[in-house]
């Protein structure tokens, strides 16, 4: 069935794209006419050079930052990294779709116009989804994935429309839209699929030594691009500029408070790789609203300083009571790296907007920044916090309602989702290779450098496999 | 003999670099005057800033792309990601010169004048001969690499020059001047290496676990970078802008298609990851001639949907076809991702070229991107696709030709290539680490979760190992 | 202790932050107006796009490239590349401080004032410290890594504003500002921290294979990203440019000649991966200070041969010299990839900034490279190479005498550093998960690809363990 969906799938994609989307006026090979038209001096105002290294840097989170630091698991590498990518890929042809008709309509023909910005944007919106992908890892089968991304789209275009355009709220890095939003959306489904008997597979979830040090690909690729992230669509100059500072600085600092924790707050004062996987990310979070903000750069790092904290804490005492009490089985700990950050960084938003004056940030800074023409002409940051914290409910409110919705349809038993002793098992969904009956000489074996789980002997033992 | 060969090369290239290469004006310390004389304004319109970002993604899917995608055999890491670096490096300096002569040549001096663009090229020189390495993986020692780039390198400065100066065909991506040309390389120089024996080394053709999640990492630089790997020389402005959209929309579409195929035609419905790894890649390849034309996102989605349909059936029905009747041993498969897409790149371009209209393009627009400028000022669509597809004829050509050629100096016994059973294996060229005997505590052991494969217990016994 | 350190730490921070620094003219919402009053005629020339795209090369390279090239020892990734982690983000937050109080203090306001290109010092200056972690990897605690980074940056800082604007010499890619210092820096410490009966966790004093692949990750970033580090802080236009392609040229150079001495002076004739890791770096390190002169392409390619050479004897000559004669532990034998390269990049600079003449720069060119002006107006090449050289002394001078103080604050008895015994081991600051017992079916353990070492065969036998 799955198949046949993908196969339906592609092609109304193509034909909603035959019929909906064209190159936008810097992508088409008008461009040379509308420079002239514009008095554009050179081609490097495209707004393709403004955009582009930043583009990619956050191409490169969504599919090596987000996959590799799903890998964590000793079994389940291949579905975090190839259902991260499957997903990614259909969510950003959707995410074009979705937010263009919300965004990028062209009324004068109808068609949706894309460029640059589009790509990056459909980007950010596949992250919600991926991160919500973290709270079900390993406990729902790629379908249900594909699933939640229709849903997991559609309602994001829906709130990014309201957060941003009707409310004129400002989320350059996306706390409430993508972060919050994301989160909620995964914890309820999650909350919905409560599975009571996961204990079934509890052997798989968790990670060995190396799948460890590839989840590291994941998490520095995205600590190191996360000022990317928050740029990307930040104004031009000094928009950009001060978003990538702001994001760097929350990032270190929520370094150093998380590696505190983790060692202060574990039994052996010994160090998780868990919260050096996760908890050291919470800081780009938290800023991504006020990134391009007056924040200052003490501001930033007091963000970060806090994150870190919340976020290591919420590991180690906030997990396990969401798991017992609230029946919410959260496999990457989404809820201590995006849902409290991303909310944290709604309130940081509204509170350093509702805050900004005329002489921290000029007149011109400050209508530049905010984009206070045309009909919001007239707003205050005083009301613009209004608005910025309103955004920050309707971002809860579309997670926590769209997650129990999708959830209840990802219920129904027509998707193949894995019993529960099969959870966390790349073997559901992936050939897995057999080992060939090696040849090799002794020396090969001795350099082979693994080493051996007691547990297998045993094991092999009751398999009544002679050995000797 | 390596060593000595490798010492002449050295010294052989400084010297060729001290005779013939020099700064271009954009990267000479007269680039200050030379801005005054053409009033440029700005700093920022030295090509470096139109390229560079582009650039180092370039060179990321050469070095970590190419490298790690190879190091799915179990024990052959080393081997593909060492000799892709030392091929690659070698590889490089060579084509700044071949392709300098051929292109950078300045009449007045008689030197090479290198920037950014040369570096981009001689990176996608490299490509086409790394693209060959992936069909005699782990079959060939370090030497006959060498010998392979020296001779491709050569083989690509001659057939560049003839299909995008002399024909005047455009190829952005390089589906025709890189992928045909490099795939059909490697392709002929396997078919003549044939190994009737290389059964021999069946155990070691394979993956393990780790090894395939290794393999990821290059899947994925290569996926997310493509887009500014077709984009890296396309024309400032509008056209480095679109060819990125372009590349982004058919590699998403391929996923989808390469997803479907695979657990559709597996017996077991599992997906597998070979297709994962390789064949969401074919779309990229695909639109790299088109990249730059108005093929519009919807002609980008067909031509990704249908590559990811065609290079995962290579793989399940192709492959094995090549091998047993073709006795062509494609080690990674480079005729599903490189050779097939390639040509299917080829001709896409040239009918695309041959549509191209002054409607959809405008008048400026359709000049710009076909370059109808000089001599070929009155050149229109429809001669520009006839020339494209002389351009796919001539990569056959020097693809296949050099192939054979090279082949037929490499079977020379001389080289020292590795025997049948010991393909696939680094311990041949390669130092592999003798294993400590350790003294870890009982825990450590526990903790190390690696499995024992059963097959090793009774290779042990045969070695009469006393256990227990 | 060290929790109670972290904590103050942070605190200070974030208040020395809201003392001092702020965002400067084109990170500030000011820039909207500063641009009028300066006729800056796009955003596009806000130095952001200037050095944004080299910054997240360089940003990678101290996360992802330091990090992942120590994570070669077979327990010891955790700390490579954790501590790697938390050592850049604490220095760069403290780089930013020092470097700021001595280079971007403005005096107006007593307000250090920044901008992208502190990002990238900052990230620099941390860069050192790296290296020096580099020769004590497995050998001390965090807290003594915190500590050795907290006198390293502030070193760093003052031997950085001697060199630079004191005696102006240049020196864009750093190889005496930050090799050569960092390099004896960590030497000196290891010097003084001697361990004679290190031999006892020698066992764990070494790779296995997929740790080695691991390090290719590192050692491949640092390579591909080079010249973005060399050009990160080079001048706008024809400095950046040529930074870069003398870099690339040096560094392809580079690992032909470390290849070929690997294979020639190893007794089997194969290739040691501590060489392919390391020594191919090499070249990067020698062009750093004359990147940016008129070195011209061969000059590079020489500077890169040499240096292949240089390293690879260090290592299999060198190194057990410096152990056994001058009782220096070099871990990841920097003294071969950064001391040695980068004192030869000193003096590639001085001789190239002393041979440098109006003819081959141009008059301006001269001027702009040099930054001959202001004070400096009627300093003449010769001086300049004399100055260069002073500023190699002065490196070595803050290396070591800096590395022995250090070296002896760390070795008082408060630091919490392992026992010999406990060197080059996860476990120590780790939590090392424990396999779970595992009820996996035979075909799980057939196809987990690992393989048995025989020592634990025995091991496990000494443990009175049953098998069979």
């Amino acid at each position: 069935m799955g198949n046949c969906m993908d196969g339906i799938r592609n092609l109304s994609m193509i034909i909603l794209f035959g019929v909906f989307v064209r190159y936008n006026e810097e992508s088409d090979t008008h461009w040379v006419d509308y420079r002239k038209e514009n008095n554009i001096t050179s081609d490097i105002e495209n707004d393709y050079y403004f955009r582009y290294p930043s583009f990619q840097d956050v191409h490169v989170m969504i599919f090596v930052g987000f996959g590799f630091l799903m890998t964590f698991l000793k079994r389940y590498s291949f579905g975090a990294v190839g259902f991260n990518f499957l997903v990614a890929a259909f969510g950003i042809q959707w995410a074009l779709l979705m937010q263009g008709w919300f965004h990028s309509l062209d009324y004068t023909d109808g068609k949706i116009k894309i460029g640059i910005e589009n790509l990056i944007n459909a980007d950010f919106c596949v992250a919600g989804c991926l991160i919500a992908y973290g709270a079900v890892l390993g406990k729902v089968s790629p379908v249900q994935l594909l699933v939640m991304t229709l849903f997991g789209v559609t309602l994001f275009a829906v709130e990014e429309y309201i957060i941003l355009n009707v409310l004129h709220a400002k989320d350059a890095g996306g706390s409430m839209v993508i972060h919050t939003f994301g989160a909620y959306y995964g914890l309820s489904i999650s909350w919905v699929l409560y599975r009571p008997n996961l204990d079934k597979s509890k052997h798989l979830n968790g990670s060995v030594y190396h799948s460890d040090v590839f989840a590291m690909i994941g998490t520095l690729f995205l600590w190191m691009f996360w000022p990317s992230f928050n740029s990307a669509i930040a104004d031009h100059g000094d928009g950009q500029h001060r978003a990538a500072i702001n994001t760097y600085l929350a990032l270190a600092s929520t370094v150093l408070t998380t590696v505190a924790m983790s060692s202060l707050f574990e039994k052996t004062g010994k160090l998780d790789m868990v919260h050096i996987q996760n908890s050291t990310l919470a800081g780009g979070v938290a800023v991504g609203t006020a990134a391009e903000f007056m924040l200052s750069p003490y501001g930033s790092l007091i963000v970060g300083f806090f994150c870190g904290i919340i976020s290591t804490l919420g590991y180690i005492y906030f997990s396990p009571f969401l798991e017992e009490k609230l029946k919410i089985q959260d496999t990457c700990g989404i809820h201590n790296l995006h849902a409290m950050p991303g909310v944290i960084g709604g309130i940081v938003g509204a509170i350093s907007a509702a805050a900004a004056t005329n002489t921290v940030y000029g007149d011109l800074g400050l209508e530049n920044t905010f984009d206070f023409t045309g009909p919001f002409a007239k707003r205050v940051p005083t009301i613009q916090g209004g608005y910025q914290a309103a955004g920050l409910c309707v971002a809860l409110c579309f997670g926590i309602g769209g997650g129990i919705f999708v959830g209840l349809v990802l219920k129904l038993p027509i998707w193949g989702d894995p019993a529960d002793e099969n959870c966390f098992d790349d073997e559901i969904y992936w050939e897995v290779r057999q080992a060939q009956n090696t040849n090799w000489p002794l020396s090969s074996i001795l350099s082979s450098g693994c080493f051996l789980s007691v547990e297998t002997f045993v094991q092999c033992n009751h398999l009544n496999l002679t050995i000797v």
